[in-house]
């Protein structure tokens, strides 16, 4: 009797110590290599408001670079809300046809706000057939971050 | 007895099958309009940072498209915090009033940053008499994020 | 029997009294100064996207004035994400160190985007050893978000 109760708490002091080094594991992961992905699934909405060429670029390589980053590979679901001057990231007079297919093939939901494309006299035809339309960006923008979306903006 | 058992289980088989349309038919719309709006109440933050006219004026567009989005007409709490440049749209001597009546005639909360008069020299006799003030805009918009309201930024 | 029936409707009662006057004291609070702060800890990511060095100070003034928030003092958790134009603050040639100090100093983790060093082709020794690194400045905003935190945008 007194040997078993030995026992356990021998396995309970070895408990504590492991869990106390993972602790200190953990800690020092933070610490130095910033936040450890401990969801199975992630999902962010990223904004784009700007027809500016270096920032529509540098949207999409953030993009690429979150569904790259080892933390995430695999675990992200990615939404591009285009708004306000963005807009011509989907028009098909603009060059960004072939990196949008290919961020569509990655499994990135293409979303153009009908707000901006009615106040700027906008016609569908004139942009891409293979993006979606939400009723507003900025709505759309709140809607996904309170169903527990994160958001980047450029 | 045996009959019982059979009614339920069609009733199961037959819940699982209008459980898995209303899913598809979410999932479509999730698709190809966007994010569907579940919740009884949004809550969301504007972030104004910024003096330049056009930002001001392109801020209060966003909140009242937000308003207006069919999917979140009636169900919205906006607040627009404003912070460092962003107070020149709470000045007497500037002419916004008009604008920011008719946001918080919608409910908008109008809350100034008082470390940005201060370190501005700003007097709060300057500023519109029907604004609230917030002792620092970025405490304020951590704060309401951790309380669970989305943001926006310009 | 009935003298503590009614000692205990009374109680009853004026428990529900205070609760009204601090749920009443509570809404004018929020209306008049903002949001109140209930928990017990709060975190926040800074994104800092840009080289320009009215970005870089306002940055710096906005976190330490988020850490002097009479709601937040000492309850803050900060990490600063660096990615982009915004590596510079980092750099050994700028001139930023003091101030990075005393910040990281007030407890805020410094986390420089290695994507960005890879594309820019700056080596680890061109920025200050006192900082942390992570895989992508944007997987890092995207896990903290997810994982509770705020984020604020300069």
């Amino acid at each position: 009797m007194k040997y078993r109760i030995k026992m356990s708490k021998i396995a309970l002091l070895l408990i504590s110590l492991f869990v106390s080094l993972d602790a200190l594991a953990q800690h020092q992961t933070t610490d130095f290599h910033g936040a450890v992905a401990e969801l199975d699934s992630y999902k962010v909405v990223f904004q784009l408001n700007s027809g500016d060429d270096k920032v529509i670029k540098g949207t999409m390589r953030n993009i690429l670079n979150s569904l790259e980053d080892p933390r995430l590979k695999g675990k992200l679901q990615v939404e591009l809300v285009v708004h306000s001057g963005g807009v011509v990231v989907f028009r098909k007079d603009h060059p960004y046809e072939a990196q949008l297919k290919a961020l569509q093939a990655k499994g990135v939901i293409l979303a153009e706000c009908e707000n901006t494309i009615r106040e700027k006299n906008i016609s569908k035809d004139q942009l891409f057939d293979f993006i979606s339309y939400v009723p507003s960006g900025n709505g759309e923008i709140i809607i996904r971050q309170q169903q527990g979306w994160a958001i980047v903006h450029p």
